[in-house]
């Protein structure tokens, strides 16, 4: 081992042995449920969040297959290239390593040795064309056969455990923190700049303990705040702005997201208007976000409250997303959604209401589905705040 | 348009709009000129980093169709959704566009309108084997067909012009001024952490006008900078280490790239040494980086120096690559690389020796290639520094 931080991952990695090996044998099953995977005995998972996922291997390079029998889950195996020789024995200590550049190859010319002849599954979302045209000739030589499949891993990934949970609310715990300091020391200020705004929140969050950014991070003051994916610019704060902070943290590769919107002064009419709507869809939204909902009508919930207050036309986009290893992940809850939601999804709520010119507003939380119903994972209140 | 920013990038996205039509003019060139594209009457590029240096826009969902022959050049159009309506007006003024959330779907389909049972080449390198299945299935309803080729628009971008020089080098300066910065005040001693040397540099980048740090920084003390590839941990830089630090700065989407290696007091005879030899080789790589060199010559010319000094198993990684809008593009500089080094490419050059436990040393340039010859763009200081 290399250095301190990994030691510690290390360590974490070998209690999340069992957790990782018990995941491996959850996509075999899937594997085998699952009627487009063509009976494949084996999937080659080159997703790299899913091969941490499966794995605990946080490299740059890295693939894993899976076997789809039972009885072959000690012959399941990882692939990095040399960099991280010494990573990959220390995160993933149950799995024997192909070192190799191509791990896609590598584990494919390993899976033919010891299955001639092998239908092998492999993450049509994760491969592009031209590295599937490159494993085939090494397929077909071998007479083996790929067959793309979608989101086997992913559709695991929705629903977290209890460890994944922890992360996630620490996550948000930063993201509370961070933005609570900012307001505290009068950081979110007419005269300072979105882009000033912004680098001192994603400083808190790192001095809280973060250890990276979840997305870059939006501020959008006035008009900007019209704009639901902006990008902060030396534009300067004024008083009378609604003011959108869009941000999250990353603790131990997982992932908060939350969107607090403020008025700097005094809150015009418009602006408390519009603010008590997206209030009300989005506490809407969130009880709506219980276990077994069917998306659509959580995304419906939410959306029938803005409509009916005639904002429609300015709420442009779906309701939430899962939150996890990936910022966005499964389950989507939009308008067009299919699914229900499961116990134990993270997910955000997020309406908004957008108007072109003159301002925005968005409240976004982070929560978790319990069988109690939603459990809300970013706290920072959501009530109307002038600054 | 909706900021500052946003409008100063539109009003050099208008100057630029010449350019940007000169280099799609390019790849309709090379479209023709190509074996592989089965003479293809279009091009879906897909790569949103081809997308912006093929049209200016920035946004994270894009596509854009180029024809082949040249007087379809009108006829190029570009596509994004919703959220980037005024944003792709504002960067790519002079192409219309199809607003959509699946732009390859909705160009191919612009496509067949203008040219029923059309042959699309498609970026094989970017789309995923389940977009292309999905693509496939719009084509065939049309009677189109899609050809995968590779690396059409990533060959051109190997080439910078002026402009383009003229952004890596002052992201380059960043990164100078900014190191200079962090060792004029200390920053860089004993009792401090990787993560918080990390964290100032790039500090002090964002200080400096970086728009974005251009990858992870590497700050490895001790036995950590044996780690070609490491991660910045709260370990404490402690006297008589070597540290290594690797870092970029992204300026107007292109990106620098540098590595500094420092002794912290009194070097010790080994460090010394494999300073020395490192040094030796990385000029003798920049020495070789002409216009026309074959490629792994260039590899060769830094790597026999660091083999004939006895330390050729310390040195596990290729000499350079390719930097611009990526941080890692094209050409790549190494012992299997094929081609030559055409004049206007912007390349790293980049040998180490890592003795593994003891410590490494690694120093790097960015370069441009002139007809005169390499001109450095990074320019800190390469003899041994100590702090």
């Amino acid at each position: 081992m290399f250095n301190n931080a990994d030691m510690q991952e290390a360590r974490d990695d070998a209690q999340a042995t069992a957790v990782n090996a018990a995941r491996r044998a959850r996509v075999s099953t899937a594997l085998g449920a699952r009627t487009d995977t063509g009976g494949a005995d084996a999937i080659l998972v080159s997703n790299l969040v899913n091969v941490r996922y499966l794995t605990g291997f946080t490299g740059s390079n890295g693939a894993v297959i899976v076997w789809a029998d039972a009885d072959d889950r000690h012959a399941d195996r990882i692939s990095t290239d040399g960099r991280y020789v010494s990573q990959v024995a220390a995160q993933s200590p149950d799995l024997a390593a192909e070192i190799a550049r191509d791990c896609p190859k590598a584990l494919l010319e390993y899976a033919l040795t010891r299955r001639p002849g092998l239908r092998v599954a492999i993450e049509g979302d994760a491969m592009s064309v031209s590295e599937f045209a490159d494993l085939k000739r090494v397929a077909e030589a071998g007479g083996a056969e790929l067959v793309p499949v979608r989101a086997v891993v992913e559709r695991l990934r929705e629903v977290k455990d209890p460890a994944e949970v922890e992360f996630i609310t620490s996550a948000c715990r930063i993201g509370d923190d961070a933005l609570a300091a900012l307001i505290g020391r009068g950081a979110i200020a007419a005269g300072r700049t979105e882009r000033q705004v912004a680098r001192d929140l994603e400083w808190e969050m790192f001095a809280l303990g973060a250890d990276a950014i979840a997305f870059e991070t939006i501020v959008a003051a006035g008009a900007n705040s019209a704009i639901p994916h902006h990008r902060p610019t030396d534009d300067v704060l004024q008083a009378g702005d609604l003011v959108k902070i869009d941000f999250g943290a990353v603790s131990r590769g997982y992932h908060s997201d939350m969107t607090r919107t403020f008025v700097l002064g005094e809150p015009q009419d418009w602006q408390r208007e519009i603010y008590e709507i997206v209030a009300s869809a989005q506490r809407a939204g969130r009880d709506a976000s219980a276990p077994g909902a069917d998306l659509a009508s959580i995304d419906a919930a939410a959306r029938d409250v803005i409509v009916a207050a005639g904002y429609g036309d300015y709420y442009v986009h779906g309701l939430g997303h899962g939150v996890g290893l990936e910022i966005h992940e499964g389950p989507g809850i939009g308008a067009a959604a299919s699914g229900t939601l499961p116990v134990g999804a993270t997910v955000t709520v997020e309406p908004g209401i957008y108007l072109p010119g003159r301002g925005g507003v968005r409240i976004e939380d982070t929560l978790v589905v319990a069988d109690a119903g939603p459990r809300l994972l970013t706290t920072t209140p959501r009530t109307l705040r002038v600054l």
